[in-house]
């Protein structure tokens, strides 16, 4: 039976990239430098040292290093405990001419736990390495609290900075039995995703979903139901996963954010989800291509 | 009859502070600077004033200038169109004593509409005032499309900053009939209020609600149910409102954070939203006190 996107229940989402992070992030540790010392002492602990912000990688996963591979001047960023053991990363430059991974080969190589503490690390890292100065006034900043806090070193500022994460919304938009998806020219040939983008200063996330349908496709939206998070470390986003309500069907598109905009089907959607639809699906990694079955599932 | 928090329908919930932003966020304006002169030039285009980031008040509300009051130097803020009249904002440095405007009066001040546009500008001009310089290089930046990108003037680096937004989750955490609720020292007397603590990198929103609540109070969470989203503009935060199922029930107490936090049965709930409880509510501008609302209304 069909049940309501907005009310029924949603079926249960598993394997979304990035979500499987199982270290406790010991807060308690990042407080107190002589713990944050002993931690780095202890006999279990593991560093996993980025190259460019990639992953190291060792044949069968990620690849940890003894503690011993950090210099004096590295800032180690604390990602937590595994199980007592702690774990820590710090990012060097990339090699010269090395090119960044590409996000699908990355799903193949990790492990979604291994996934999900990448995440952690690349998207702190990534912070650390576009902060090295303070906003406020300019001068060099210092890393403090096992990475979680950027302070000026300049004595008549000395403001702190807190990591960043910037919410994005994303939004199966759904009429009945049809739902509205979307391609950027970069996307691989045949692709359709749901629609995304950045929440903005001053907004729920229901308005921010409802901006967004607008601007990119001229679509009104009435209800916004969330129904999953992500994160997304490139560079630091929390994707905050949507189904929203069409209150209009005629699409207008923002070709400055989009090559093409649809309204798909059920079949058509199942029959991408099975891999021999008219449009190839976001790959299981992303939220995009859980809203999706989970829509499918919902209305069979 | 009691209905189940994590499966029933929750009540609507309205009244939400500083979700009253009627604005169209006119994306289109800001990416053209020519558009953008058009529309401060228009014979009905207004601006807000901020004094040290507190509103400009007239005796019923915001008090609205002509756009003569920005002077050649100030970096105006597109804040949108209200049925076709731009809206755009500046922040002046306080004047000499001024203190902070208290958060409780603001309430009474300004209308929802008028609350939600002031939480759009604050949280703008806020983050304009702590990116006068880039972050990753240390030289001035300047303020491009409307306001919502400020960009490094360095010839070498140039990066792209842009409006930053903090997503908070905050929690109501639940056994059967008892919800939990906490109490910081700088708390009015008697207030407590739900559970709250910044989202991190790497983390789902659910995980950020289960991590939270261990940290805080030592309770372990098993389901996380999200139940509204509100922008709070002190800095530039995105609350993020939860449910969340207890699967513990004693207490250990994050001093550093809490001064105090207890077990509330839903009878003690009832009574302090009616003002005569054993407790303080949060107030209705706040989502902690809707949170606790929608959960004794789920369970009458």
């Amino acid at each position: 039976m069909a049940l309501d996107p907005f009310t029924g229940p949603v079926p249960p989402i598993a394997g979304l990239g990035f979500t499987g992070n199982p270290l406790d992030r010991a807060d308690r540790l990042r407080q107190d430098p002589a713990l944050l010392a002993q931690s780095a002492a202890h006999p279990e602990a593991r560093l996993m040292v980025l190259a460019g912000l990639d992953p190291p990688l060792a044949r069968d996963g990620l690849d940890w290093q003894p503690m011993a591979e950090a210099g004096a001047g590295d800032e180690l960023l604390l990602l937590g405990l595994d199980a007592g053991a702690p774990r820590f990363a710090l990012a060097r430059p990339s090699a010269p001419g090395q090119r960044p991974l590409d996000l699908r080969k990355l799903a193949g190589l990790l492990s979604e736990v291994e996934a999900g503490i990448y995440a952690q690390a690349r998207s702190m890292l990534g912070w650390h390495d576009r902060h090295r100065h303070c906003a406020v006034c300019g001068a060099p900043t210092r890393a403090e609290k096992g990475g979680y806090l950027r302070r000026c070193t300049s004595g008549m500022c000395g403001a702190e900075h807190f990591p960043r994460t910037d919410p994005v919304t994303i939004m199966l938009v759904i009429d009945g039995d049809r739902c509205l998806l979307g391609r950027k020219k970069e996307f691989p040939r045949r692709s359709y995703s749901a629609l995304a983008g950045f929440l903005e200063p001053g907004e729920t996330i229901e308005d921010a979903v409802r901006r967004e349908v607008m601007e990119e496709a001229g679509i009104r939206c009435g209800q916004v139901r969330y129904v999953a998070s992500q994160p997304w470390p490139f560079p630091s986003s929390l994707m905050i996963g949507c189904f929203a309500e069409a209150l209009s069907d005629a699409i207008t598109i923002d070709s400055s954010e989009l090559e093409d905009v649809q309204w798909f089907d059920l079949d058509a959607c199942e029959a991408a989800l099975a891999g021999h639809g008219p449009f190839v699906v976001a790959p299981p990694l992303a939220i995009a291509h859980h809203l999706l079955k989970a829509w499918v599932e919902l209305r069979r």
